[in-house]
């Protein structure tokens, strides 16, 4: 789980590595490869997914790459494109990575388009398993069936032409959504953060999903003399991230809402080139930059390498190598305050290699 | 409709006012006011809701209030801040007013914490009536009699404790709202800006709601080969607004996802204070800020009256006084460029009486 950071190293660590489709593996394998460099004795294996995989096996995502994630401690993935679709939903709902952590932090030298960027230093934490996603639709005369709905205040437009799509939640994943905010609050307070969980969600207008999940939350935080928590309407938390983001710590959110407003949150730091991720569940664990897979630059070269890097010290950090995952961040640090090697997407001429490159030379 | 602006001026046109909750009324009757000088020959019937009408009639929704909405022509409503919230819920959905607009705009003076705010000059058009509001909700177990739930690549957990929502979309509502952002973009282009429609929705992971949603939107701009169009997921049109809003010009969302973006979209140009919107359907319409109903603030004559007076200017637009509309927007732009009477959410000092006041000098 997200708070159970190892306090040793985790020896014999086996990791998958799936790069990804397009431009993806471009910043996937140099990551790997700079990891490698700063601890050897972690075990990488690639998978094949995608075009890839279809060529050399027939299929997008074959029992091969399932077998080399199933063996494995966790996952470095680089980004789907559409092909390697099917691997990132075996990451989520087939491992049940119920987690979903996006640190949301301006260094000096990103191109943020906010006036007071140094004020950003947050991290999302939201369910990676349900609400929305994945799809449950039907057609609008289905609901009819539904034992609720002769309570609610409007009946369902049943005789229309239509659809439906449902969102689930489960206490059982209310629970450990709230229990990972709050132990990830607690190593933000232990490192001088001020240990505040922030939920949002329509609760005013959805008690028995977003209000429970507001139940839950809170209760879970007071368990925890030392947090504090705030609760905001969802619309007014996506509000908040832009007006006055320096009240932000730890943002618990749902779902859709967490996918919705964590771009927002990329938007702002100055892009989704910036912005890492880890998804951590109770077996299993899996690294990415959120960023798409970016088919219109695949293969030249300029495709931003921070989001898969800082992905890189995620990983790092939650393996127990702390200190190598400070130095890997300290270097990105230093390489955008620096200046003289920033990706094109922050108005630098570096390409991926060369910013790679002066990260290398600066740790 | 939202489009059928009248050219000339609507004779005779009946309004009903509902001043709201808590500091509400601050704004709504010197607004008021304002607009009976502009444009005399409206007349302006005040109705009493929440608190008030409690007092008077025993209930905050009485038959008096509904019976002077229904009879004008359209409403300008203040804020609820929980007991107007029946009013506001009979305006919606009670008058099936289908779609709300909600132009966001950064005028030189406003507080905006962008860094180049002068970009952002675009208008929301928002699904008013379906999607997940109003709430309609039960315990998971329900789900399995769903016909449809047989097919879902995960089936929905009926065995857990928890809850389900379900989110709606017609094609009827999907095609007003499509046409709605067609005419305002028509608007638009006559008057300059691209008229350019930006879907956003997650048509990805869910193609019967949201895939169908764009699949209308997208047609229907086709019928108007002088409009273009652009779409986007939803978590990438949130990081956009904030990345590269002056991509942006008429803007499409369903109802809960333009309740989470635009609240973002408000925080970019400065506040929700700044945030106007009008709401319409076949047959009424509503005016009102944004904004909540400020109870930390009430009584002080400190409220932002600017969402309330730019909702005016919309509703004068829309009843054909033009004239009259430009004349206050004019002179509530020159008060920010000014600078002398700012109010005190956008870093000034004036009251809202001097706002207002300010305002009324320079009409």
């Amino acid at each position: 789980m997200s708070g159970e950071h190892v306090s040793m190293p985790h020896s014999g660590l086996r990791v998958c590595v799936v790069a990804g489709d397009d431009a993806a593996p471009e910043v996937v394998l140099p990551t790997v490869a700079l990891l490698h460099e700063l601890v050897p004795e972690i075990q990488f294996t690639q998978a094949l997914s995608g075009r890839e995989a279809q060529e050399r096996y027939g299929e997008a995502f074959p029992a091969e790459t399932r077998a080399a994630i199933d063996s494995a401690d966790c996952t470095l993935f680089g980004a789907s494109g559409g092909p390697s679709r099917p691997v990132l939903w075996y990451l989520r709902w087939g491992k049940q990575t119920y987690v979903n952590i996006r640190p949301v932090r301006w260094l000096p030298g990103y191109q943020s388009p906010m006036r007071q960027p140094e004020r950003i230093d947050y991290v999302i934490v939201r369910d990676n398993l349900e609400g929305m996603y994945p799809p449950r639709e039907g057609a609008l005369a289905e609901l009819g069936t539904l034992a609720s709905s002769g309570s609610w205040w409007q009946t369902p437009p049943v005789q229309e032409t239509g659809a439906y799509a449902v969102r689930v939640s489960t206490d059982t994943q209310a629970h450990r959504v709230a229990e990972a905010a709050c132990d990830i609050a607690l190593q933000r307070l232990a490192a001088g953060y001020p240990g505040r969980v922030t939920l949002g969600a329509k609760y005013s207008i959805l008690p028995r999903t977003d209000g429970r999940f507001r139940e839950i939350v809170r209760e879970k935080v007071r368990e925890h003399p030392e947090l504090s928590y705030q609760e905001f309407l969802i619309d007014d938390l996506g509000r908040r991230m832009i007006a006055v983001p320096e009240t932000l710590d730890v943002v618990v959110l749902g779902n859709e809402h967490g996918d919705i407003l964590a771009d927002v949150a990329s938007g702002s730091i100055g892009g989704l080139g910036l912005s890492p991720s880890a998804c951590y569940g109770a077996e299993y664990a899996y690294f990415e930059p959120v960023h798409g897979s970016a088919p219109d630059i695949a293969g030249k070269n300029i495709i931003n390498p921070t989001a898969m890097l800082l992905s890189g010290t995620m990983f790092l950090a939650h393996y127990g190598y702390r200190e190598q995952a400070t130095r890997l961040e300290r270097a990105i640090a230093r390489v955008y305050s620096e200046g003289h090697a920033l990706p094109v997407d922050q108005g630098g001429g570096a390409s991926t290699s060369d910013f790679i490159a002066a990260v290398r030379s600066l740790l």
